[in-house]
């Protein structure tokens, strides 16, 4: 299937197996096809996702192939485009999230829910149909993405923090306004990280209530300072206590093990519950605390390329970014570690200048 | 608060502690008041829940008070009715679910949603706030409720077979309602016991396709009686992979423990599972089961007074009611001991006439 496509020799940062470091390589990218957009990379997140496929510790889903170079929340610059792109010229900005591409033609497609599709194709660690092997991510000078799974950028936005708009952003905003997060409405946000710190912008952009819930009750003024009204530590009962059974939206962002059923105590009847954070093991969920109120819980994964879209327009209409920490590329496995121990207020970037 | 009310002598079969027999007893019932509608019981359904309460079982929600006299599942006539009555006459039919009251003005009463009112009054063991001690259930000769709490009984249906639509048929009526299941849906049922078959023949009448769950291969006869398109037996992973993916809503009505992760890999994307049944310890959630996905779970208890009216109607309309063994009340113990064993076709109905 790669044979007879034309590459170009681009820059990156990548893992040669699960247990080396992050180093300075070169990959091919493909020559732009009729429908290619070619992105100068900026700016490229570091997501915990990225650490787990560097070190393959997915593999039950997908087995890392190597070298592995992740990275997908991409922001940069258009420098060529194929003859039948319509949607961007060279010097637009543009940004390059989970997704490079998809079959477009399954119902989920057909409903603008590519992110759905079977077929869908992760933008590292996926079978790269085009030049064979695995796609490679965003640690690199340069990526080659269908204009299908391109968005723009507003040029308002501080491009370094923009970029975990990508991954973390859309995350945390396509459940806020799937369960209808508005004003008026009482929003709890779990875990003060890379994805709640993003969820409590977008809770209060939205005008909802917000509730900060974490173990950590050091994190409260930077909560506040970050949009919450309120901040609860969930390991605390008489704290838990004082918001029980007023919330009608919580967005469960921990990826640690913890215990749902007392944040299900915090709904409101009817209230929701969403997850996207993923604990490795089963959660224990008691059929109780939702039979009795009539509760719900969920799980969501990114959102569609037009969500997307919507969400970088919001962010650009409303001044938001992420919290971020900006560092040269040669810092990313340094970077690894301080995200195994959350140390990162709240998302590390990779300025790729420094590639 | 009880003193001043005048009440009469009606027959009942109770218990007097949790180890003992259910046994024939008198009880005071209020003479109606302004409001109340005064029922002589001619069936009365055995539900799990009766037996959990005789046995004290839920000692931690609410400890049993005794005597205690069960039954929530009530069918029979008007004999008398308050001076503000509007609804009811000497001699209609009449029925009576798990409530009996609520306060009537918060929220959720002003919203029809009196199942939610942290006020409500259950039918049996709830504090009773016009005789003091506790409400009194339906293995009796009479019951006197306020005529909010009343419903009416299509003349059409068999009126031992109808009694279980107060509990078991609204139980599942209102998840499969309130998740839009109709002409075009498929939805699996998870249990073929009291509550599912009533499950299985809503989902039939609302047009959906249905699909039993079930550990037990002998019951795929019967399953497709009721109106089931197809079984799984769901111990069975080769059974189960035939519709893997594919369930816009699974109804899920089994209370032992149960993997609630092989059942979310039944629904599509987006697609939706309800609890009914309550499995006393939690269940083990995967996360990712939900994220990827975007599943829902939820749980659903009974429905309100004007959705279970409603329900009524549609079965009158449509000819549903229970599959049910009709015994005289003095057979309730051994029913007990047969509902233990999920020996019973498949609820249970007590004839009052032989009390």
């Amino acid at each position: 299937m790669s044979s007879t496509i034309p590459t170009f020799e681009a820059r990156a940062y990548a893992a040669s197996s699960p247990t080396s470091s992050l180093e300075s390589s070169t990959i091919a990218r493909r020559v732009p096809l009729a429908t290619d957009v070619q992105i100068e990379i900026l700016y490229c997140g570091v997501c915990h996702s990225d650490l787990h496929t560097a070190r393959d510790e997915w593999h039950s889903a997908m087995p890392t192939q190597y070298p592995c170079v992740p990275g997908h929340e991409i922001v940069g610059r258009v420098t060529q485009v194929g003859a039948d792109v319509t949607g961007f010229k060279v010097g637009d900005l543009a940004a390059v999230g989970c997704l490079v591409d998809s079959d477009g033609t399954c119902p989920h497609c057909a409903n603008g829910d590519e992110h759905y599709c079977a077929q869908q194709v992760l933008t590292y660690n996926a079978p790269d149909r085009h030049l064979g092997g695995v796609t490679l991510g965003g640690y690199s000078s340069s990526v080659v993405v269908d204009q299908r799974f391109v968005l723009r950028v507003p040029e308002s936005l501080d491009l370094a923090a923009a970029a975990p708009l990508l991954c973390a952003g859309i995350t945390t905003y396509s459940p806020l306004r799937q369960h209808g997060v508005t004003a008026g409405k009482k929003v709890g946000i779990v875990g003060l990280g890379g994805l709640g710190h993003m969820g409590v912008k977008f809770a209060k952009a939205f005008g909802a209530g917000v509730v900060v819930f974490t173990t950590s009750p050091h994190k409260r003024d930077d909560a506040k300072r970050l949009g919450a009204d309120d901040v609860v530590v969930s390991t605390d009962a008489a704290d838990m206590a004082r918001h029980a059974g007023t919330f009608d939206f919580i967005l469960d962002c921990v990826s640690a093990k913890h215990d749902v059923n007392a944040l299900l105590g915090q709904l409101k009847t009817e209230g929701r519950l969403t997850f996207v954070g993923a604990p490795e093991k089963p959660m224990e969920v008691s059929s109780f605390a939702l039979i009795f109120g009539r509760r719900q819980i969920s799980g969501s994964n990114i959102g569609s390329i037009a969500e997307t879209q919507e969400m970088l327009d919001f962010c650009g209409e409303h001044g938001i970014t992420a919290d971020v920490e900006v560092i040269p590329v040669s810092r990313v496995n340094e970077a690894y570690e301080r995200v195994l121990r959350s140390d990162v207020k709240y998302r590390f970037v990779l300025d790729m200048s420094t590639l």
